[in-house]
């Protein structure tokens, strides 16, 4: 927690060093104040699989019912905060960590924040879980396989990977470990992509089941 | 911004390359929905002149008139997103600018987003009002002599300064640079520091009388 509480030690009678809590602003109050709770939504899955659209569209419906959330992006952030960052493993590693940090103080903040990065280790994202309480980290995974997403392939990346003319890209020459007990699972219907709409309904049900749209 | 519109290229009639906005959640849409500006009130000023006293008090005062505010203490983040950063020159400028950069986000999230920093450097501090639109950067000095902070000193730390057993101190054996034109100046009244609350009133006063507490 940012806001920090004041302990006065003082004198009691015959007590001494009693530890006064001057109850400052934290995260529960603001909690009531927004009237949902903070978390990290944390979308992972191939490139094409969807996560930016599921992001886009469960920040809309989330707004559209008056929450307050944000979106993260991965690639955007490598604008500012990680523009320091390249795409070596480390470095990939880095910046997932600073984009789990970013949305740690989002969730503390009271805001429900979607972050959206391949991130296709478990142990980075599992790292990125460690940072915040439990119930906090919803772990979305888009199950979409590797075959759908590179015959999509609109900006071309998947062909320019089996070129060889991008080294390191997860599905092609970089493994994708895929969550092992993840909170939301994304999966195709009759073979096919979902409705962005239908897909950012299945989170905000589980948002709704699970109280994070209340204090 | 990092909630993105979808630029959708289509053909209508004889017009290519028709560019349609498919209009997302952006800022005006969070300030609308929150009933405020997003912003970045930045305190600047030496150890001990209450720049965290400041910031926690803002913080409650506009908790409890129903604003979103959020406080990011550069000390507390030095546990988290900036761990990695040592008190040597470059790292302090870079923990200056990623404070920054998240202050932005959060600005950008429409939140009011206080930022408690010593930031002694004049061209760090005006890189982070480089990050966000004009208005968005507020920059709040903490007016108080460095004979005065030095002399209240609660955690000795100036004497371990003026002792030689902390280097680059600043106001010690490292320079600060008080701003030139900034928003608000928080000073003494007859030479003693005013209280938590008359400086938050302060600050207050000012985002009122300038819109940022409205739509």
């Amino acid at each position: 927690m940012q806001v920090m509480e004041n302990l006065v030690r003082t004198t009691v009678g015959m007590s001494t060093n009693i530890v006064w809590h001057e109850c400052s602003i934290g995260k529960l109050e603001r909690q009531n104040l927004l009237m949902q709770k903070g978390c990290v939504i944390w979308i992972t899955g191939f490139s094409v699989s969807g996560k930016s659209t599921l992001a886009s569209m469960l920040n809309r419906q989330l707004h559209c019912r008056g929450h307050v959330s944000y979106v993260l992006d991965g690639d955007n952030l490598r604008h500012g905060l990680n523009k320091d960052l390249s795409f070596k493993a480390e470095d990939r590693a880095e910046n997932i960590c600073r984009v789990g940090e970013v949305a740690k103080l989002f969730a503390d903040a009271g805001v429900i924040c979607t972050a959206s990065l391949i991130s296709p280790y478990r142990r980075d994202r599992d790292a990125c879980r460690a940072l915040v309480p439990d119930s906090m980290f919803i772990e979305v995974f888009m199950d979409v396989p590797l075959k759908v997403c590179e015959e999509r392939d609109p900006k071309g990346l998947y062909k320019l990977a089996r070129a060889g003319k991008i080294k390191g890209f997860t599905g092609i020459d970089d493994p994708y470990e895929p969550p092992m007990d993840c909170e939301i699972v994304i999966q195709l219907k009759d073979g096919k992509y979902q409705t962005p709409k239908a897909m950012a309904e299945q989170v905000v049900t589980y948002l709704e089941e699970n109280g994070y749209l209340k204090a």
